[in-house]
C-alpha cells in the first residue's frame, strides 16, 4: 500500500507576522511520525479568505490527507469554516453537536453564549464533528476529492489532545497496513543532548544505526527516543535500551508510556509510596519549588507547607535560623541553608524538606560568592545532606533548574541512589 | 506604487519531521516588517529536488519576492542551487567569488578546503553572490520572471546578519516609495480576545478599517495591537487609541515600548514608587505568587517572606487563622481568606497582602464550593478586602490565572482604581 501524502495548512495572521513562532507543526509530525508517516508539505498563509479557499483547492488535489491548523475560533479573522465551505462547494449549516458543545461548554464556565461563539456552530455542511473537551471550538472532518479534511484548533493545548484522542485514531484507521514503527522513550534528568550523546559515543561506541537515537529537549526534562523501523532493529533494541540505561543510571527517572509525568509527579509518587509528606523553605528559588509541587493533583496529601523567607530577617522569624549564623556565614552557606530545612521540617511536620539559598542574580553576587552559587540542602531531619553548586545561568533558568535539581535530590534519595549525579560532579564548588 | 508580494520557501527534513521549530521565518518577517512587507504565503517542504524544482517554479510565477531558506550546506542533501538552475533553466558554474570567501573562510579557520565545500561554490549562472560574513556558505540572488530570489542560509544568525546587512538594504531600494508602518501595543490583562472585540463592536462600532485592531494572546496578559499603514491613519489612530483605552478601563496596563513587562514587574515598580512590601499567604495557588514576583530581579527589596499554608492545620498554625474559623466557614471562606491575609501581614511585617484559598481540582469540589471557587483577599492591614469567583479551569490554569488576578488586584490597589474588573463582573460567586 502506498503510503498517504499528508500536506498541512497552517492560518493566521500571527504566524506570518513573526509575533508567534509555530510550535503545533512540530507537534503534529512528532504524532504522525508514530503512525510512520511524514508531512510532504506545509503552507502557512495569513487570514484572507480569498487566499484560503484557492489553498485549500490546491492542497486537497494532491493530498491524501490535509490538516488545517488554525481559524476556528469566535472573532471575524477566523475562516477555516468558511473558506473550507466555499472551496468544496458546501454550504454552512448549523451543527447540532457544536451547537450542543458551546452550549455545555458556556453554561459549565457560568458564561452566556455569545453571538461571536454561536459563529463556531456554523461548520460545513455533511462535515463530521471532532469533539474539543479543552476548549469552545470543535474540531471537523470533510472528505473533498479523495482527500480527508481534518480542521484543527491553533491553541496548542486543545490541538494536543484532539490529535492524540481523535485524529490520529482516525488517519490510523486509513492506513491497515502501517509501518511498524516503534518507539521507546526515556525520561532523563540532569543531562544535556551533548552531554548524552557524547556518553553513548565513549561508552557505546557500536550502537547499532539501526536503532535511532533522538532527543527532545524539555527543561528540566530531555526525552530520549529509541526509533526502530524493522523487526530486526526492535528485537535487538531490548538489549541496547539495557546498555544505555546503564551508563545513564539514575538519571534516567522513568520510561514514558501515554503522557510523561513531570519530576514533581515522580516525587509525590514516590513520598506516596512511603507515606512520606515533604516541605520547602526557599530563599533563591522564592515559591517555585512549592509551586512545582501543588501543580499536581493530589499534592495536599504530601505536602502541607512552604516558606518563602527572601530576606535574612524572615529566615530566622518563620524559620529559627540563628541571626549569629546569618552573621557569620552568610545567607548562602551549608550551614543556613541546614537550619532552613530544620526549622522548616520542624514547623511543618513533614518528613523530608529541601531548602535552597543562592544568588540568583543578576546583582547580589561577590567575588567569594559569585551570581549563580546556591546551597541545596535535602533529606529528613536526622539525616539532611547539602552541596554547593555553582550555576552562572540567567536568573528564570537558574531558579527553574535549582529547583528541579532540589526536586531530583529528593527523588534520589527516596530511591536510595547511591550514585552523584552528573550536575554535581560538573558544577559542584568546592 | 502596489506591495510586493514576498513569499518564502522553507526547506529541510529536519522542519517536516518536527525535530525543530522553526524561528528562522519569524525573523525575516520581523524584518520585512520594518520595510512595511508582510509575507504573503509560506510553504515548507523537504530536501526532495523534483518537489524543491515544482515549487519554485510555482512560488516564481506569483510572487515579486521570493526568499528561499536552507539547503546551501555542503552535503548531499542541500539542494538549493541546484533546484533553483534546474527551475529557472540555467547552467550551474564554479563561481569564482564564492570560491575565494570558501578559501579564505577555511584559511582563517585552518582548515583544509574538502570536497563537499567546493559544492558550495557552485551556484546557478548569473547570479548574484550574497557575501556571508557568518559561515561558509554564500547567499545568491537570481531574478527570474520578475520575481527576484535570494536563497539564505538555515543557521540562524547567518541569516540574521545576511539580513540586516545585505538582502533588507537590497529589498529596500526596490520599493522607493516604501510604507509608513506605524504599530502602537497595549498589554491588557483580565479581558479575553472575543470580549474585548465585542467590546469595541458594541461602544466603537464606527471603528475605522485603516486602523487595524490585532490581538496576541499571552497567558496571562493580552497584547492589543493598533496598526496603520498610512499618515492619515496614523493621525487618526491617536484618537482612536484614546477611545479604546477609554472603553477598556484599568485592564489596560501599559502601553509597551521594547520588551512587554510581567504582571509582576509592574507590581513591583508600583511597590517601589510607593515604598510597600508585599506578602502572599497561598493556599490553592501553592507558592506561585511568590515564584511570579520572585522571578523579577530586585523583588528582594520588595518581597521578604511568602507563605505556602496548604492544610488546614498550617492555616492556623503559620498564619494564626482561628480553628473555630476553618471549622464553622470552611477553609474556602471569607473569614479563612481575611484571617489569612492579616496572619501573612503580621508575621511578615510587609504593608501589603495577597491571600488565597480555593478549590484547584480535580478533586475537592462539593455542590455549594464546586472545582474552582476561590476566595481572594487583598490589600493592607486596615483596608482588606475579599471577592469570590468561580473559575472552573484546568488546575494548571485556573492557578496561573488566580495567581495573575491577586497581582491585578493589588495593582489596581496601587493605582486607586474604582473600577469593577470584569473577570469579578463575569465571575464572580454571590
Amino acid at each position: 500500500m502506498k503510503k498517504p501524502n499528508v500536506q498541512l495548512l497552517l492560518t493566521g495572521n500571527e504566524l506570518m507576522t513573526g509575533d508567534i513562532v509555530d510550535s503545533n507543526s512540530a507537534m503534529i509530525a512528532q504524532q504522525l511520525k508514530e503512525l510512520g508517516l511524514d508531512i510532504s508539505r506545509k503552507v502557512t498563509i495569513a487570514d484572507d479568505l480569498a487566499i484560503l479557499v484557492n489553498e485549500i483547492s490546491q492542497l486537497a488535489e494532491h493530498a491524501d490527507i490535509l490538516i488545517i491548523n488554525g481559524g476556528l475560533g469566535p472573532t471575524v479573522d477566523d475562516l477555516t469554516a468558511q473558506a473550507l465551505a466555499k472551496a468544496t462547494n458546501v454550504k454552512l449549516t448549523e451543527h447540532p453537536k457544536a451547537l450542543e458543545h458551546l452550549t455545555t461548554w458556556c453554561k459549565k464556565r457560568r458564561v452566556k453564549l455569545s453571538t461571536p461563539n454561536l459563529k463556531q456552530a456554523i461548520l460545513p455542511q455533511d462535515c463530521t464533528i471532532i469533539p474539543n473537551n479543552q476548549g469552545s471550538a470543535v474540531g471537523f472532518k470533510v472528505n473533498y476529492l479523495n482527500c480527508n479534511i481534518y480542521c484543527t484548533p491553533g491553541v496548542p493545548r486543545e490541538l494536543k489532545v484532539m490529535l492524540t484522542e481523535q485524529i490520529m485514531p482516525d488517519i490510523a484507521k486509513s492506513i491497515p497496513n502501517k509501518l511498524i514503527l516503534d518507539v521507546t522513550r526515556l525520561q532523563v534528568f540532569g543531562l544535556g543532548e551533548s552531554t548524552l550523546q557524547k556518553m553513548v559515543d565513549d561508552k557505546l561506541p557500536d550502537w547499532p544505526q539501526s536503532i535511532e537515537l533522538g532527543f527532545r529537549a524539555g527543561m528540566p526534562l530531555l526525552e530520549v527516543k529509541l526509533t526502530t523501523t524493522n523487526q530486526k532493529a526492535h528485537d535487538q533494541k531490548h538489549i541496547w535500551q539495557k546498555k544505555l540505561i546503564q551508563i545513564l543510571g539514575d538519571h534516567v527517572i522513568a520510561q514514558i508510556n501515554n503522557e510523561p509525568l513531570t519530576l514533581a509527579k515522580h516525587v509525590l509518587l514516590k513520598l506516596a509510596d512511603n507515606n512520606l509528606k515533604i516541605t520547602t523553605a526557599e530563599s533563591c528559588t522564592g515559591g517555585l519549588i512549592a509551586s512545582m509541587i501543588t501543580q499536581e493533583a493530589g499534592a495536599s496529601a504530601l505536602f502541607e507547607a512552604g516558606f518563602v523567607t527572601y530576606s535574612n530577617h524572615m529566615k530566622t522569624k518563620l524559620l529559627g535560623v540563628q541571626e549569629q549564623l546569618l552573621n557569620n556565614y552568610g545567607a548562602v552557606s551549608h550551614e543556613v541553608v541546614i537550619a532552613m530545612a530544620q526549622g522548616a521540617l520542624k514547623n511543618s511536620s513533614a518528613d523530608l524538606a529541601i531548602a535552597v539559598s543562592g544568588i540568583a542574580g543578576p546583582d547580589g553576587g561577590s567575588e567569594k560568592k559569585p551570581v549563580g552559587t546556591v546551597w541545596i540542602a535535602w533529606g529528613s531531619k536526622n539525616n539532611l545532606k547539602s552541596v554547593c553548586l555553582l550555576m552562572p545561568l540567567p536568573r528564570h533558568y537558574f531558579q527553574k533548574y535549582i529547583a528541579s535539581i532540589g526536586l531530583d535530590l529528593i527523588r534520589r534519595e527516596l530511591m536510595d541512589s547511591q550514585e552523584i549525579p552528573y550536575y554535581i560532579i560538573e558544577r559542584q564548588r568546592k
